[in-house]
């Protein structure tokens, strides 16, 4: 069961990030220079592909696909503390893999770097307003909605903040070996890290002090 | 619980601020002067975060983020009236925050006014006709479904009223500061206002008029 | 209740009409000459009024806002017969008044006709295809479902058939007041309205083929 | 029965390539070479018409238009084996006519074959990796969502994979009988059915490491 459980976190985590990368090259090459229809078109298959992906994975795994909830699941005793470490390099392996399976698709070099410069302070508080808006999401949404509430939040937050919120730090992380439209340059992934992870004990907290449903 | 109820408010209104207001900008940064394309990725980012918004925050404070929804409930009972004040008061507060965190995650400066005109009969019939539609769903849809019904109809309003539906006075009072796409101008919002508080008034008395539901 | 009944149908027919024809001047407005945005703002607006309009008013008069569906609906023993014609003359009044409200908004002539040309077999056949698709769903949608459905459907008919889907004869009627994008020149309506009564027979026909859904 | 079952099998996969073909020429006509705006149309009608198709035929014949999932659907004795012909003969049959019927509403011949060159390693394996999704998302989806998950799973694979996700045989054997932005080229066909079986054969797969849900 266990084995199922990291499986799943790998492949949810891959095929995410197939959707993600792969929908970023296809998005590219079609819209000509246009980068507002290549995000329109980025977002609604992001949109759909994390909809689908918790679905099918949740009752597996919790279809985490993201460290930084998975650390929180763990802080809140919703997912086994010793299980956190093996959840993580399975979203990160899975997370790469499915980099390079969309480069493949495409016809690109496997393995490339992206030199898709990501940085700066607006982008950084993008990042923490993302993965705390994120957690708020996920820590509230009752089990019945919760990947449709995860994937229009995702939706929304890809363009009201400025980084279009990655919000994950396995996402940030295979997102560097795409050299695309969906890419980040290795050297700003630190601070995106960071700032997810900051955001997301945020989201904790604010989730904390809005106390209990009332219905 | 009250001081969660305007906590509610207060957040559920500022993030509502921050995605409007965060991706008229970067739709209107991205989509290079192509309005259609521009106001196509606001209305989805609007659509994704409402409907995030009120399954969040509904069962705290029920999501208003609107002074003329919070009004017609008070009139009817289902606000306290000795809150009304209160919740004003978070709503317009949350709602410049939200702008100005918005502006802030774009590298703007955060205090800025808006310089977009938004006047004419055309547009203040639009407000009424907005406002007076969406008191009409929020009387009449069931609580499980609230939420998407409210999303969707903003979505359509967006499009199809010449004012682009604001439909909210504290939406009114927060686009005030910011210079973008989704601004208004500060002489602009008093006129706005006043045809919101019309449109809310036709609102409630079509519902009275259709009588209660025979299902 | 008669009386509420025909005040549902005449609102739900008007609002869908300013619905698709605000949209439809708006997206033609801002969209610079580019049809394919245009017809997906229009798609878009219409998929999301269409939804909240018939969970609005469904429970009050089924929400047809349609002769043909109304008609189809009369022969089933569904609608009382002696209703039809009050039915169809609320709906094609709600339709004029529609179109009329969505000039006005836009600061149009409120009194204007269309000159868009739409005719020809392969628009005629697309109607007969648009309606019986329509009534097929509607006769055969659990109610449960049925706004999201027709809703789903409509938008999917806007870009599958050759007409646009009017698929209404009340929104034929209504649009050739509207001398925009979503307009329809009177001399081509007589047409379409056939078309639609031949696709409603149609509809009606293959929903008994079918028989029962097994489940 | 199972006369309805097979005129369910037709007239879905039918109504299928209308979408698909029907959407594809519009969009094409529409779009003035825009082919990101183009395929965004096309991903929009198909995703609103598979869900209704989905909703409105599954309780009769299971919907599946589409031969690799009848062949994993009658291997698991989910359908009779018996009736595995009769569903493919009919599914094909329908594809065909309904390209047919989207060429005659677009005024164009009936009959024609497209020219449309889709080939290459790259997009061999993203039709694998198409109907693998496809096959884990029909196998692990609750009766109830089934049609939300299958229609927002291909409106992301549209995007996500190099092919834009035929992962259907019946759809790659109809859309060759268009010469549009949807069509295929006959000597491509093979490659995408074989490509497709390997796929639904790995999904079948991952279904079955995957485990039943623990919820």
């Amino acid at each position: 069961m266990i084995r199922q459980r990291l499986l799943a976190e790998f492949l949810a985590t891959g095929l995410l990030l197939v959707t993600v990368v792969g929908s970023g090259i296809m998005a590219e090459r079609l819209s000509d220079g246009n980068d507002a229809v290549a995000l329109l078109a980025n977002t609604l298959a992001t949109v759909g592909g994390l909809y689908v992906l918790i679905e099918v994975f949740g009752s597996i795994s919790g279809a985490h696909m993201n460290p930084a909830v998975s650390a929180v699941m763990a802080a809140r005793g919703e997912l086994p503390k010793a299980l956190l470490p093996a959840y993580i390099v399975f979203q990160l392996a899975g997370a790469v893999c499915g980099a390079w399976l969309a480069n493949a698709m495409f016809d690109l070099p496997i393995l490339e770097l992206s030199t898709k410069v990501r940085a700066g302070a607006g982008q950084w508080l993008g990042e923490i307003v993302a993965t705390a808006g994120l957690l708020l999401v996920v820590l509230r949404a009752p089990a019945s909605r919760v990947a449709v509430m995860v994937a229009a939040y995702i939706g929304a937050a890809y363009w009201f903040t400025s980084s279009t919120s990655f919000a994950n730090p396995a996402a940030a992380f295979g997102r560097m070996f795409s050299d695309s439209f969906a890419g980040i340059s290795p050297g700003d992934v630190p601070a995106f890290v960071v700032a997810q992870v900051i955001g997301a004990a945020l989201g904790a907290t604010i989730h904390k002090l809005l106390g209990k449903p009332h219905v």
